[in-house]
């Protein structure tokens, strides 16, 4: 039996974690497979066209006939009209976003002589199916799901063969990370007409009701942090036990409100779920983007960050001393280039929210995706209740989630009758759990990338990359040249 | 060039066969893969209950939660609790008789101990959405689409699994003719997850906009009546201008009136296009039920019903001879059993219309099947424009059909990637014009049926079948063995 005081902290993480509403929920903080960060500047350096398809707003139904422009980035320079297209289906935020963080694709396309498409998913960036009005309530909703975006990407490519002098006869190869990973693996699955593969990095397919046992994806996200240092994980373990004692003593708020740097002070028990979900959501976040160099995906970041927070973590520390390590951690999370003044826990401020309106919103139709954790790792205990995210999600967007809509639609194991498709995964990603990891046949095919995080293998090459990640890239150009008819 | 009074003859009878609203427009009779026979009674002996599951009105979207009452007819008695679940995939029109009319269905479950499911399609029979206002306006038919329809299909059969005792693990094999045969095709390319292989007779799949030339339907239509005789079809292909210069002459229309017993008389020149769209109906109609019994499937009709009507026409013919020649054609097709007063030509009567609204809106938004005529065989020339489809769909239903969906959807050609489909097709029948008449691999597979009419080998063994259909059955049988890992 949980005490009153963890099922408020299980309650208020879980609700912080998926759905909204209640005081505990910090927005912008929900769980997504990608989070755009913000705090970085954009990389450029990538050349491309900003075009824009009049795309249907209903692809299922016929009441509606209007359109809205769907933004799409065109990068034809590497193209010698008879190599293949590549196309970015895109995911939950603004393409540019994505376009520059899939260094991957602009750095094979002139081996391939590809013309690059990255396409914008409705609903995000500045493809909003009705505008400003786009998030008004259900009805204006209504049209943000996977399939319309799949529809979108079908329909955009017919235009472009159609439009696009030389490339009629041009295969397709869709790629896409984590999110638009998913997206990449069901386009082929739905339309094998229109690509002849998919590339689908770090992509959690199963990471939905009834596939993995929920507690999969933080004990993923354990395994991590314990393999960076036991120590380390020990020290989080029981850090959650050490919040609420210090919390208790005398000073014990004001202590972590300063130790934290926190915008807004902690006042009582029950801001203990909201701060201790911010820790949870740091480490999730810091093994998805552990790669082996700086980086500016979420955050700004150094190399190996993981290993980094646990040099602060290296001994085995009690108490106040305890607090002030993972201290270090958030800071580094939150304020690695110094340049931010406090750590936000409580919905009042933080990272801004480009995008995660949208992914709320999916979550609280489509994309049900149960995380729990029993405890063990350095996550505490966690529950998962089905209706309790479905009560939210109707309060918020008068819609209920289907929780076996997904799996029901996209096939979920049963992968067999699908071809040309390669999943991969970086082992470090928390979102790994959720992954094919075992190939399924010849040609539906499992890449697991040791040592990696979200979606290493579609990042920009980079001097520190390891060995394991260059050679997934290999596999991944090879096969891809099979399904070319190139000689790999 | 087209005459004028030619002009008219091709718009009134495209306009009959396709769409709607004006003065020649004939309802009940579009053209549709399957119309359903009412003048006969259903035939029964095969048993079975009536059930109703609840099912989502809108699979694509959240704001409506909404569900209604789906009926489908469950049939456990060759059941063993080992053996398959055979799903029919039904089409445009009440379940019962496509039940009825699926008699392959009940020879062929006992030797494979299967449990039988007929599932209604929706917005057809009792599975109206809305009730009594499914047909209202654009609004209430917005969730009449096929893909609806596969979602409906997939979730019945998750709740069967989930609530019928030892079916959880039943493998599936769906079954359709005609439209249903398509959706059977297309359930198995998108729901490969639910269903291990499907069987699609006569499902035209290929019979929309760029897939075949128009002329295909009306073409195979011809090659059916000139293959049981050139003479009959010589006297056919002249008749048109036969008709309009006995019309000229004094009394004419009295005579094509009183001779063709037609309910209403001909009056004018504007009479004569949905007259002689009358008799291409007949004439197409003939060809797809050209089975080697008397069979009641859409009119009661003798076994070879072409042959039978040549023999009317068995001599060239002219002038008033012809006319009497075509009338006792359209005596059998429409009196074969002497009860019927006279013959409907311009929508004042004629054969109720159920299901055809259904099918007209299907037509008028995802359904677009070019359909034209140069002439040359047992029809006359007919024109296709899509644009006055569109724009005469818009008059009636406020939907303009969208020309290129369904072979982006459904994959058109691109067949590569699918598996566990049988495509069969009777030789006889127009819609063999759009089927897969090709094997695409070697699990995607097409069994051609000469001198078969449409879906024959769905319907009933009979003491009178083609040794080709008996084969075909045969086949079929073992294909569906090997899906199942039993040995053929």
């Amino acid at each position: 039996m949980a005490s009153a005081a963890g099922l408020l902290f299980v309650l208020c993480s879980f609700v912080a974690l998926f759905v909204v509403e209640v005081e505990c929920w910090r927005p912008g903080k929900p769980i997504s497979p990608i989070r755009q960060g913000v705090k970085a500047p954009l990389p450029s350096g990538y050349s491309y066209q900003t075009l824009y398809y009049d795309q249907q707003i209903d692809h299922f139904g016929f009441a509606n006939e209007k359109t809205f422009k769907q933004k799409y980035l065109f990068a034809d320079q590497f193209w010698n009209k008879k190599g293949p297209i590549f196309f970015y289906t895109g995911n939950e935020g603004t393409i540019e976003w994505f376009c520059n963080n899939t260094g991957f694709l602009w750095d094979i396309a002139p081996q391939f002589n590809a013309l690059l498409v990255f396409a914008e998913h409705r609903y995000y960036g500045d493809s909003l199916p009705f505008g400003k009005e786009s998030y008004q309530n259900s009805s204006t909703l209504n049209f943000l799901t996977s399939e319309q975006a799949l529809a979108d990407f079908a329909t955009l490519i017919r235009y472009l063969k159609a439009t696009v002098p030389h490339a009629a006869d041009k295969p397709v190869v869709a790629f896409g990370g984590s999110y638009g990973g998913m997206l990449a693996a069901w386009f082929r699955i739905k339309y094998p007409n229109v690509v002849v593969g998919s590339l689908a990095a770090s992509a959690p397919i199963w990471e939905f009701t009834g596939m993995i046992p929920c507690s999969s994806f933080y004990d993923t996200t354990s395994q991590t942090w314990y393999d960076a240092s036991k120590t380390c994980g020990d020290n989080l373990h029981r850090s959650y036990e050490t919040i609420k004692q210090v919390a208790a003593e005398a000073g014990g708020y004001d202590f972590i409100t300063d130790t934290f740097k926190l915008c807004t002070p902690l006042k009582s028990k029950y801001d203990l779920g909201p701060f201790m979900s911010m820790l949870v959501e740091t480490y999730t976040d810091l093994a998805m983007v552990d790669y082996p160099y700086p980086a500016s995906f979420m955050a700004e970041l150094p190399g190996w960050p993981v290993a980094e927070a646990c040099s602060y973590l290296s001994q085995p520390l009690e108490g106040k001393d305890l607090l002030r390590g993972l201290s270090r951690v958030t800071n580094m999370y939150f304020n690695y280039t110094g340049t931010t003044d406090c750590v936000h826990w409580n919905g009042s401020g933080g990272t801004p929210t480009l995008g995660y309106e949208g992914w709320d919103y999916q979550s609280c139709t489509e994309m049900v995706m149960p995380m729990c954790s029993n405890g063990s790792g350095i996550i505490y205990n966690i529950d998962w209740n089905f209706q309790q995210v479905s009560d939210a999600c109707y309060r918020r967007y008068k819609t209920r989630p289907r929780e076996n809509w997904i799996s029901l639609e996209y096939w979920a194991k049963e992968l067999k009758a699908a071809s040309n498709i390669i999943f991969s995964n970086g082992m470090y990603d928390p979102w790994s759990s959720g992954g094919v990891l075992q190939s399924i046949s010849e040609t539906v095919v499992a890449i697991q990338i040791p040592r990696g995080a979200h979606h290493l293998d579609l990042r920009a090459k980079n001097p520190k990359d390891t060995r394991e990640v260059i050679a997934a890239r290999e596999q991944e150009i090879n096969i891809i040249k099979g399904w070319l008819g190139l000689t790999p």
